[in-house]
């Protein structure tokens, strides 16, 4: 797969030499970001193999996530507020339902079934929905009352949602790491990643978190190509920028952490998959939102405000539930991963038909 | 029960001789598909005695959604979408609430407590709520951008969603019937079975099929019968379209598999019960939706969108959550069958007090 | 914490003679209520170490209840409908989300991992769905259909919802106490309360009994002395009536249950928690609420029509969805009190900030 790395250098010579090739920097940026999500496996499975499943699986999804992060600082600086709203949200879906879709459906392929601790995915998916409770509140406020309200109050209102979400972040953290990491850990994928490494090259912990640090940096930087060239990719494919925004940034932004829980799930280390996966949809609800809302006093031309629409709202919502139910009881299989990938095709159609100009 | 045989020729003469006597022809259709639905129980019992309960439970759920699905065709070169749409809705309901909770109750009342596999009713909840998803989309999207989105980009999202649907459909017999066939088997009831046949007579496959075939048409010509005289008897007895549609057609259209579920549960065979209950369900959303979507283009005066009002699809969603939360524990009750039953209750009253003229 | 009773005569003595301090009254009652809320607490324990937790956990309920009934009846009889309907939703949010969270947090503080029946949770979860649907429909129509239906409809479709909750209700009783009462006992819990007790002074039924009625009075004279404050310590303070009525009348109103609740997850007895909080939400979903439907055609202007915004049904669903999700594994720990808290936050916010003038 290393040869895939010729995409780097190819995607910034394209966008150097041939700004306005928009589709043809698109594609090369989206190849490139494969060896580089790639990398951020490898090593934050070194380093998840020495530091217990739990931790590995933060460091996945803080990795992971730094893309999703640099991305919307960017258009959050130029005021795009609805591609910042759009890509929240995308990488949500994308977590949610297309990565651990994909690793259920992968790994099912393989394994007949496959077990993790419905004790983590119970937490996880309690979380998931008190953040999709913090995003509502604000968007209904805007929507019901915004014409009423003073905008003072709304301001109010988002920066202590913004408290509450990085407040309920940090309890989370503390559950996880400090009072009840046994909720996370998994003997048994423990032991298969002891198997694992005794097989393979065995990489010390500065090796790995050097790699893992520039595959982050590389991840970002093509990251950034990709997102601008996706306004002139989308006229030139016929596509809305909301289904770029959702859809597409959101894929090739969480190709890090997709690709490291699917491998996960290809190796029945489900406990890690799951981990990556929901942990990662955890972290940008209740850390990158309220981050990028607070950022937005600094950075930009006004205060972001989490007004999301209706359709955005109710995709996370009947994903968020369709998550918690099809991975509640701790068990997987190729047709569990069917059915989410199945959910996120039919939000990709509505957000790929839904027009431009209609009241969302 | 045989006696009520009586009322095939009844209601078929009365129809005859005289056509506007709308109640009487109705409610001796009523009465007439008691009977021909206990030998579809019949049949099909004798067939899932030797095929298990996987492929019994999906032999009800498709003979008895044949009855739907000819009301449902009938209608649709009519040119009667909003009925065709309420059959849908309606036959879900029932099954989901009336049907499971009459089963579960009556049930109860003769076991303390009855057992089913808990799996099988996961896989059935996610299943339906991947159909109510996939039924919002196209709902939603009519209601806030039918009137800015260009006509055939509703109608590419709709013949989207239907094949989306099939999919999904193949893929869920695929699971069932070949991959994980334990998911939806038990031992403790192919036991019973074996015990109930030793009693009593035991059919040979080309008569128990033979029957099954007759009784399926008998219930189809009945059900017919059954909708002529429906609007008449809605406008004799001031019931509104919606809540024939809805509650009476759907409930008599479903009797077949209806009394086959509840007679399952009176003999404690609880996970045939829910496989027919819930696979008719699923067959319903998954199966005949979208085929009348697709047949639409064929004998209806124009194509059908899956276009369903507020109050049907807010029932619906609601139905599944209650639905997926009383039957996901794998146990039942006489309780927990009132609950169900409740739920029904109240939702009739709603579409029973539901102004016709009113926006939906 | 006895000395806190030297508020029940301040409260009434600053009522009396300065009417029109209203700040000083409305916190004065507040502190009353803790002392009354403790001792209804210490009588129904010494009840319910003679009859088991299911009857105790209904006792507690019943008499946590009456100040809610009282208030109710007396805004009822003054026409005040919306704060009516708002304490009931109040007092659910209060007893789900914050008794329940706070017994969580503080029992998890002091053991590792807390232990209760998922089965009684799962019938009181599903209950709660149960009355939230009933409460949706005519909320529903009364928004969607109001102005096209004829009036006398609407009241029927009240008057048969309130019918329907009220045999659910008995329904529910008839499960609890008769036929399924193992499915509400713990044995372990028993056996704590035993030990409790051979420590402590043990209270004959007639003395358990008679305090339990005299601090249930004084807690009903409190609170009906904080209602009649509570609207000028609003304009003081700069709170919305829907705040003081959702927020901190449903806290101050629910504070007996909620104490008694919150000491029983202290002292590990989980399913007396549980039952506590959970069994007096569904008393004020399907008994309160029918009753005062009830008693409108009685003592009110007009019938009491059970139409909620859009805010307080939202927040009820989630709540309900997050408290099924949270709880309904049977295991609670500190961080599961501190999501539930989080929510009540949420949602405290929204209606601290929702402006008075707005629709609902």
């Amino acid at each position: 797969m290393n040869w895939l790395f010729i995409f780097v250098p190819i995607a910034a010579l394209l966008e150097h030499f041939r700004p306005t090739a928009h589709t043809w920097i698109f594609f090369a940026a989206c190849a490139a970001i494969v060896p580089v999500a790639h990398l951020i496996v490898e090593s934050t499975e070194h380093i998840a193999s020495r530091t217990g499943d739990a931790i590995g699986g933060l460091l996945n999804a803080t990795f992971g996530n730094a893309p999703e992060l640099i991305i919307a600082t960017v258009a959050l600086q130029a005021g795009l507020f609805d591609m910042v709203r759009a890509s929240l949200i995308g990488a949500i879906l994308a977590n949610l339902l297309l990565a651990l879709g994909v690793a259920f459906f992968l790994g099912g392929l393989r394994y007949h079934n496959q077990e993790y601790n419905p004790a983590a995915t119970r937490i996880y998916s309690t979380m998931m929905l008190t953040a999709v409770i913090s995003l509502v509140v604000p968007s209904a406020f805007n929507r019901f009352f915004g014409a009423v309200a003073a905008p003072r109050q709304e301001q109010l209102l988002n920066l202590g949602m913004a408290f509450v979400l990085l407040i309920a972040y940090g309890l989370y953290l503390l559950f996880m790491l400090k009072t009840h990491p046994e909720f996370f850990s998994s003997a048994a994928s423990e032991a298969a990643h002891q198997e694992h490494h005794e097989e393979g090259e065995h990489w010390g912990m500065p090796r790995a978190i050097g790699t893992l640090l520039f595959a982050s940096v590389l991840a970002a930087w093509m990251s950034e190509i990709l997102v601008g060239a996706a306004e002139g990719t989308g006229k030139a494919l016929g596509m809305s920028q909301v289904f770029i925004g959702i859809v597409i940034l959101a894929i090739v932004g969480g190709a890090a952490e997709s690709g490291s829980a699917i491998a996960m799930g290809r190796k029945n280390k489900m406990d890690l998959t799951v981990g990556i996966a929901l942990g990662s949809c955890i972290q940008i609800a209740l850390f990158v939102a309220p981050l990028l809302v607070l950022a937005s006093y600094a950075v930009a031309p006004q205060p972001l405000a989490l007004s999301f629409g209706r359709a955005e709202l109710g995709s996370m919502f009947l994903a968020i539930l369709i998550g918690a139910m099809v991975s509640g009881d701790g068990r997987s299989n190729w047709f569990k991963g069917a059915q989410l990938i199945t959910v996120y095709v039919i939000l990709a159609f509505l957000f790929y038909f839904m027009p431009e100009t209609g009241p969302q």
